[in-house]
């Protein structure tokens, strides 16, 4: 069990990461005053397995419930669907004072959240993430959204949860592709900003699965990786400045997703991929050694997470593709490139060769 | 010419009111270190008369700019025409250090605010209001938002712009009648919060026309006004108490606007009739005198605003209206009274049998 709480200027709040914790949310919620309605926003597959728990325990302490469905998967992450839990606030008569839960993975965390800033201006808006990614990066920080058709996470604004609450056991029915996805997300906080979570991890057996992970690595992943993006966020909430490390293994990441129509590799695949050529570009800019590169790319391994990318990307394209990332200032592309395990710097001084040199490499790997 | 700022903890901003300004706003504008590409908001009709203007003073200080319009009219203030101005963003390339000015009315003041909030989690905001409504109400406070279409405002963000620049002159344009609209906002400043303010508009000998009011007296309305929604907010960013004081007189109002569909009285005119009915009710509770009463009434009317309202619009479906307003909370409708010009309360006690009374003798009245 561990309680983080993230220090914002305004609107401070609790992580609370516990065992079982599902079926005390309500309490929990009580705690904190929170309003008589309770609108939970989720997706069939993840209510099919925890929305009963979730009612149930919202029930119990008199809470007036409602529920809102949005088919699983990013194709639905979309104005239309926002509209629609629009439609069901107002359907039922949310109030200021009402709150907003999303249950689920990052997909319905952003969704619910953005629903959640932008009905009456603002209700209450606590997140129950049921996905290894949502509990350690999306449901912290305050970025909720939605995709344009031309673009992931254009619309969007920054809003804070009230409460985050994680309950560990409901990773048991996460596919295992979407834990090791969650994985590459922990690694980066490894890289970037806590290198005892980076060797915990490499002294670990397993990190590759929930079966096979150790209950308390895996409570200790959740606390420190939730710790370093508190940490990160309360210094710049507003992704001023040092937020944007948060992106590292985040530039080509995108490009790979998105030259690859979302389709090939799931978000912590590609940042995964992102980060080995991140690591590339450092140890080619003489900010990195290639023996820490070397650890990283084996953590990477170790939590069954791709290494090399297929063919099909074009090193061109890839180019092409970062400079339209909507990170993009003043048309220079910034990299996150890391100086050693646990501390990065930001630079826009990479030239496209060398880019261009380790995307190769990545495709040369496969 | 006056400047206010409006202190708030976090995105502290300036109101500057100055004949003229319109033409020195790219000036101003680069003082504040906003980026290089603008995209200004406007309606046709606005656009028509001040577009030039506006666009050349971002022109000479070497601003990158782009242009939106948006049909004038309430109608076209939905969610619809925020996707239209996302598209126009993304075409042009904005980035997160990009700038939306708003160029008219509240209705563009609100869509572009809600745009602004919302692009890329939020790109940086401009206030040019041209109707007077929109410089003493909708430009100050960071309330954005477009109509869902079961009700108004209900879609929105709290977002702050960075400078609100008020050019008096562009009034000359303004419909009569949407100047009396927005002199009824300014009348309820001086009831809710400004005896002074109060008693020069008592004093004036006009203030129903831009034609027949003093340069001088029209400046000081603007700067008090802006001054007494920059105190309230100030005190109260996000609405959580004190803030609601500024829907004095827009409880009845918001239901005979909705009663009537929108058609038969602008906002402003409908919140002189709420204010009449507000005060009404005040006497009948025994918090406020006849006489006081009777002197913002007589404002209303001087200000060519109505006292009564059409037999149309009946008893029974005011209270019904009233009560699914979004400012209901926990099913209580609150009632902003005044206890002495310049002053008022919030209290949710007021029987249906008093709302019930006053309303009558709105109507009866005709
Ligand atoms: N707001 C932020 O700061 C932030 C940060 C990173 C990512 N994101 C966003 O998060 C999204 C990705 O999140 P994600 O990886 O959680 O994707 P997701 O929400 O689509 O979840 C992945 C899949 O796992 C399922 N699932 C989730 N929890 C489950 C459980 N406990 N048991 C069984 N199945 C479960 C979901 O139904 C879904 O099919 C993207 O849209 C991304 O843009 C946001
Ligand atoms: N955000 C807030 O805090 C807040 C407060 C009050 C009202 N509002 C919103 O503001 C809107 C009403 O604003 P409004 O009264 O300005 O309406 P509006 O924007 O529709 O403007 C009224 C009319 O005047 C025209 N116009 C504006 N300036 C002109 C000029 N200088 N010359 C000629 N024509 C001009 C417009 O084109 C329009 O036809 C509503 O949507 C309301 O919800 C918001
Ligand atoms: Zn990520
Ligand atoms: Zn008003």
């Amino acid at each position: 069990m561990s309680n983080i709480t993230v220090s914002l200027p305004q609107n401070s709040y609790e992580i609370a990461i516990s065992s079982g914790s599902l079926s005390q949310l309500g309490a929990k919620m009580k705690q904190l005053k929170l309003g008589e309605k309770v609108l939970v926003v989720s997706n069939p597959e993840v209510f099919g397995y925890y929305g009963d728990t979730c009612l149930q325990s919202l029930e119990e302490v008199g809470f007036e419930i409602y529920q809102h469905l949005i088919p699983a998967g990013e194709v639905h992450k979309h104005l239309q669907s926002i509209e629609k839990i629009y439609d069901t606030a107002l359907a039922n008569h949310l109030e200021r004072s009402s709150t907003l839960v999303a249950l689920g993975g990052g997909v319905i965390g952003d969704m619910t959240g953005f629903a959640a800033a932008t009905w009456l201006r603002g209700v209450n808006f606590v997140q129950v993430p049921t996905s290894l990614l949502a509990m350690v990066d999306a449901s912290v920080g305050g970025k909720t959204g939605v995709n344009h058709p031309q673009g992931k996470n254009l619309i969007g604004a920054f809003y804070q949860p009230k409460l985050v609450s994680i309950d560990p056991d409901v990773l048991q029915t996460l596919p295992e592709r979407e834990f090791r996805a969650g994985m590459a997300e922990v690694i980066k906080y490894g890289v970037i900003w806590d290198a005892e979570l980076f060797s915990e991890l490499e002294q670990a057996e397993h990190i590759d699965s929930f079966e096979s992970i150790e209950p308390e690595l895996l409570n200790t992943i959740l606390a420190r990786s939730c710790q370093a993006k508190a940490d990160v966020v309360s210094q710049d909430e507003k992704e001023a400045g040092l937020r944007a490390i948060l992106n590292y293994g985040h530039t080509i990441g995108h490009a790979i997703e998105s030259l690859t129509d979302y389709q090939e590799y799931v978000h912590g695949e590609a940042v995964a991929l992102g980060m080995i050529a991140a690591g590339e570009i450092a140890i080619q800019m003489g900010s990195w050694k290639e023996a820490a590169a070397n650890r990283q790319n084996k953590l990477i391994a170790k939590a069954g997470l791709p290494t090399t990318v297929s063919a099909k990307v074009k090193v061109k394209d890839v180019l092409e593709a970062i400079k339209s990332d909507k990170k993009v200032k003043s048309g220079k592309v910034h990299f996150i490139l890391p100086k050693k395990i646990g501390a990065v710097k930001i630079t826009d001084k990479v030239s496209s060769d060398v880019v261009k040199e380790s995307v190769l490499q990545l495709i040369g790997n496969s």
